[in-house]
């Protein structure tokens, strides 16, 4: 099976509807005729994206990553990408209010361009989030299967502190959580963690190109911060994700904690261990 | 029971019988006859006021936002205002104890004045939050939809640490989360936040007057910091209006650890970007 | 209805009674048996003391308060007081497990004496908390409802960083919320805020005078700071004792904050307003 | 299947049927035929280990001590020892996903060895934690009953700010919470607490010789830090195990902030009372 942009409704909804129950048909035909297709956010399984994203992002709000309607995830499964609506609150998002992209769609890497939808919420003046050019990015660069932006202030605190191109850690047993490039084999404890930052710019769609650049020239980069505004992080499965997710996180503010304390925090370069 | 000056008790009633089922009537009956209006805070919808209000305290608890009985939240709807009682736990508060008060009046707020009240909450003692007659200078002078009042320590501790009539802070992406003046169009990551400082006073409504001359003063200010005490802000929904609010705090936190780190908050003002 | 600590048991059970389903009666004849009074502890009133002591527990563990089984609270009813097991994990007390004394008895406040008690759970190796005679001086000297005993990291860090006998703070609008003795009016936000500090022991028990002794000393204390330990603290009922908590840690967290950042935390008497 | 040195799996498969319903015994064959024994981990008793795992990694999670998959807990009863699969999210694990092995088995602490199952989950890829040969170390030296081990950030700036090769605080009460050697009787509030920090290895089961050494070089210590790393605590119960790891957080977290404010830690060694 194998779904593209240029493919019509129809053919997402039959591949579709091969995971669903025959009952739902007559549901599946009416939303045919409205031009979505409902039933691409609609599973009893907890582990169905438009169920996972509202329950990962209550955690993150609990963690203080998607605060005041910040960040937030997205998830490719197979040919279909989801994501959440912009501007909302994250800890409050529904299934409903989950939009479904085609994959692959280069429009979508094009900032303020219109993408192409399988499905988007009926509620109105709903639009995807912002962070989808720089989603795109992380399954375009490294076929990554999910994809984290959060304003975590360790991040932000991070940024701030760290005044060059890149965050740099060495000697901490969280790095071992982190995966070359993201998606590769995992780090090792005598590995040095280098997460480069990109500078921020007004519209966050802006941030495409830097990003996309950076990704290239740092190719073994987990993620990418973005100065005074936070983190995108990826993995090769919506777990790896959250899993790097929390490692960087941790790993920011293991960081921010040590220069408080006057500690060296990259030892492989500073020395001082 | 007295009545607002715009329209009689019936209109209220009649308005919001709308939403109610018939089976109902018994209760509506008898609650007008102990000369409270005890329909206008019993909904099955969530997202009425009297459900979201403890909802949302129960957040802000967990947030340290209303410890200690402090702070709290009013959603004005249509012309209906409600709102928490005073000196109670505000994780714990219930729809019945929500009271109801007719909007606009004048009389709200002069301070230690009575009010008009459409409901009530039967249980002796309760009287209505401290904050009304603040919660009154944003609905009167933003024309909000809500208001929320924290003692976030974030707030508290930015009044000390900056010591002139505003905080102030640049450059960073949760700026864009604030609008003009509260209700207005979202600022851009390039402008600079200012959020007006007043003194505290002995007696919470005595803030009343000083809030709103600053209001007045700083029309684009998003929310008023009182010194030693915590934040007001207010917004165009109870969602913006809590958007806000954590966008505000996350700046508050944020700036007070730069500050901790020796960095420069404000660069559009300051240098050192 | 008058229980004093030389009435039968049977009297007990009898007033208890009344407030139970005919149904019971099998199992009060049962618990008199084996000489307990399981009905003191079991109700569906969710703020009947055996049920809130569980509840509240589970939600000060959530603050850090009550973390390594360390901490706790008492509620006292008529002349019945409620007090949970020593040395169990708090967060994971059932009403089974709570301990009901009769008030008063003046054997509790001698430490390491033989108390009367009108239930004790079950379980074998279970204790009453070796806080019990610490929170019989609040219920002895200021007529309290509940005490309220945490190790707070707050609390703890205050007495290391005021080293005298008190710890200090004044022009905090969370003031407002402490009763003066802890049962009395409340604070003005004028008022210095006075909370003793009494010397560790390597005993609990052993805290039991110099508690007593400085709660004369300082008739206005509303609570009692024991060093390098944590606080005790009460009320004139639970919920104005948990407020009082509440409202006691965070000004005890916030003067730490400001101590970290050089800011006067007692203007009324360091000057620097 | 392979089975322990000391007896058959009909054994072990005997022993915990007497715990099982009749009704399973359909699915014991079945099981059996299989080469697992999936009725150990399958008991409606909150407190099977099987259960008690997951639970409690999941408030873990939430105290920051199993991020990013790191850390766990192993309980042991009676023959058995229960733990998590290495790699995965702690707060996510199910009663399906545990391991259970046959205790006592010499092979688990020799590094990178084959270990004897009594059941491990179905689900392709799990691997038993890389811990087991750290927690056997608890189990065969200390005769524990659980072993937790956290990627606690207390933990590891602990080991960061003390760099020499133990912990130590003094006057703390919580203390008192901690056991001599992890499973003998509580310390008193006038001992000095001392926590061994051994240096972290890449491969985490190569830190099992020296944690052995360190637990045997000092006999009273109730746990052991991995410098950059986290810390390994263990005790009689698994309630006795938790307390102390909550307690010695507790003691980890606040000594770095009495650091950080330029406070003596050990005044029993220091001075400075």
């Amino acid at each position: 099976m194998s779904l593209s942009r240029q493919g019509s409704n129809a053919q997402y909804t039959r591949v579709d509807a091969q995971h669903h129950d025959d009952d739902d048909d007559e549901y599946e035909n009416e939303a045919r005729t409205e031009g979505t297709v409902d039933e691409l956010v609609e599973s009893d399984d907890p582990e169905h994206p438009a169920n996972l994203i509202p329950e990962l992002c209550r955690g993150f709000y609990t963690l203080g990553w998607v605060t005041g309607t910040g960040g937030g995830i997205s998830i490719k499964k197979g040919n279909l990408v989801y994501l959440a609506p912009s501007g909302v609150q994250k800890e409050r998002i529904l299934p409903s209010h989950i939009f479904v992209l085609p994959y692959p769609q280069p429009s979508v890497v094009k900032a303020h361009t219109e993408r192409t939808f399988l499905r988007k919420p009926k509620q109105e003046g709903l639009k995807e989030s912002a962070c989808t050019p720089l989603f795109w990015n992380a399954f375009d660069l490294r076929s990554a299967a999910a994809c984290i932006h959060t304003h975590s202030q360790h991040a932000v605190m991070a940024t701030l502190l760290w005044k060059g191109e890149t965050f740099e850690i060495s000697h901490q047993e969280m790095i071992k959580g982190i995966r070359l490039g993201g998606t590769g084999k995992t780090l090792s404890y005598l590995d040095t963690l280098v997460v480069p930052i990109i500078e921020n710019t007004p519209h966050e769609e802006d941030l495409t190109d830097s990003m996309n650049e950076m990704m290239k020239k740092y190719p073994d980069a987990a993620g990418i911060l973005v100065r005074r505004h936070g983190l995108y992080v990826w993995g090769p499965t919506w777990q790896g994700t959250k899993t790097q997710a929390e490692c960087l996180d941790y790993l920011f503010e293991i960081g921010v904690k040590m220069k408080l304390m006057g500690l060296s925090v990259c030892p492989a370069k500073e020395g001082g261990l």
